[in-house]
């Protein structure tokens, strides 16, 4: 079954959710262009959330996708707060900031009775989640209302699991893919494959629809994923220059320069492994460190450090997701490169 | 310009030069089916590599390729060496071996003129490298006598640099691929990446053909490679278990169990990154590890603990290289895989 039968979609495209950098504005263009479009919930407040889905449903009538984290929120651990506020120290110290001002905690909640309660009320036709799947309660109270459930796999265990709890469909995360990894059966990170690998592996052990993610960047790379065995395939990092989403300019110079030619895993943004382009953080205490705190508690001493260096112009802690193949990144409306995606 | 037109061959496929597993059985077999098969010449002496020359040109009038490693040999260095010892050392011990018995140094030889004069009597009509290319007065000679030269990049600086170097087609290896990355620009392994990201940024940068390689297990594969404007692809992993290949009883079954699910690039077997189904050493040691001293200087060390242990039936040393894709071996002769591979 292809994505456009499952989601009664036109085009084989989703486009991927991304928290940070969009908002409602990029999933409705691609929505009415004929492909998937995704609004990422997880960093959104009931308030902000209820607000986009208003905004989704007033501007299509086309199926979308709203896009959860369902991790399980970590006990704060002073220890490991201080050894994170010991490895920034030299960066406040050098932006001037005082480490006493700055807050600890993160900026990522889970999916939860009260966002299911709030989501009802919309009927979201598609409801994906990474790292897993919320409890069973909540996913059969999402399933009530005729959703199609998706979420990612970066394993042939992960999609399996999947399969057996519930999933309508299985995004195969292969290891070129920008953001975090979905990654949520351990946390070994040579347990993370290419997509060219992935993608057949999981077609091969799962009966319902494989959705490819990871380095799909142009028509050929959709192409070539439907040649795989693909239902349809999700792509990110190309939209991240489109006039609909929120990136920022510096993010957007990242990417239209040789820096996007070389990405990393790292976890020093949220405490979860994630790929983007390298910056100075990444540079000099990773990419990947023992010194952040469980997910998402990294997030908040990373804040001012950010915001600092923006101000003079520099991505030296910014969040500069990006998947390992940048190259499909264009200055056009995503409606038309959701079109291009899909003229293969 | 497809491979075939290239090289004069009858099918877009490739066979992975895999040092250690292989002779030339393999390698005429898939020649005689249309391919291009491929000896490794890395661990063969002067002496066998004549013999091999001979029977493949006694065996097949079709093209062929010769694989050279062309690595500057390290100095030995004797704090490194005894680092590494000292990392054996309750192997050793386990074992019952004397440390003082076991020599140190390492079994591969780069290309040199000793073999560029050997190799001239038989004219091979390719010649392919791993770790860039040799230096210019001996890829002259080698393009002297018409043969097409081949190297393998594993980002898309190395294609350029191979590009502007003199290869003839470049193999694009994505980072699912088994055995040794051929990374010889840096050795920052976050550069390396997935064959769906590498494979078409690399048929942008350069002019010459691009094969593909890393995770390509069959027909559809193949024909993935090609929507993505590959030339040809190079597989190697699902020819391990064809009755050509001289791989192990210890590696077959290692692939042909749940554990080729989990692969790692190690340098604890040669000192080079190299992807291999994970064994006990580098689930203890690694996989990846500052103890081994520098290609390929860390495999004498360990060839007695290896023999020690495969007496006992155990892998737990043992060079289990294979890409992340491991679905596609079959216990089926060279000819027939290297058509299923092409049936797309």
């Amino acid at each position: 079954m292809t994505i456009q039968e499952l989601f009664g979609i036109g085009l084989p495209i989703i486009q991927a959710p991304m928290a940070g950098v969009q908002t409602s504005a990029l999933a409705i263009a691609v929505s009415n262009a004929g492909g998937l479009g995704s609004l990422p919930c997880a960093m959104l407040t009931p308030e902000v959330l209820r607000a986009e889905l208003e905004a989704i449903t007033a501007q299509t009538r086309q199926p979308y996708n709203v896009n959860f984290f369902c991790h399980t929120p970590p006990e704060p651990d002073p220890q490991r707060e201080s050894q994170w506020r010991a490895a920034l120290a030299p960066y406040y110290a050098e932006f001037g900031i005082d480490p006493a001002s700055v807050p600890a905690g993160g900026g990522r909640s889970p999916f939860s009775a009260e966002l299911a309660d709030l989501l009802q009320a919309y009927r979201p036709p598609v409801v994906s989640f990474h790292f897993g799947l919320p409890p069973p309660e909540l996913l059969q109270r999402v399933k009530s209302w005729g959703a199609k459930v998706l979420s990612s796999a970066t394993t042939v265990a992960e999609a399996r699991w999947l399969e057996a709890n519930g999933a309508d469909a299985v995004i195969a995360q292969g290891l070129e893919a920008g953001g975090h990894r979905g990654i949520f059966l351990g946390d070994d990170l040579t347990t993370q494959i290419g997509t060219m690998a992935l993608l057949p592996q999981v077609v091969r052990a799962v009966r319902i629809p494989v959705i490819a993610a990871g380095g799909i960047a142009d028509a050929q790379g959709v192409k070539a994923a439907l040649a795989l065995g693909a239902a349809g395939v999700q792509v990110g990092t190309s939209y991240l220059l489109c006039p609909e989403a929120t990136t920022t300019a510096l993010h957007r110079a990242a990417l239209q320069s040789g820096r996007a030619e070389h990405t990393a895993l790292t976890n020093l943004i949220t405490g979860r492994p994630a790929r983007g382009i390298l910056n100075r953080l990444m540079k000099e205490l990773g990419p990947l460190s023992a010194a952040p705190p469980a997910f998402p508690l990294a997030t908040a001493a990373l804040a001012p450090l950010k915001a600092a260096a923006e101000q003079l112009g520099r991505d030296d802690f910014s969040t500069l997701w990006s998947g390992q193949n940048a190259s499909g990144c264009r200055e056009v409306p995503a409606a038309e490169l959701t079109r291009v995606l899909a003229a293969f």
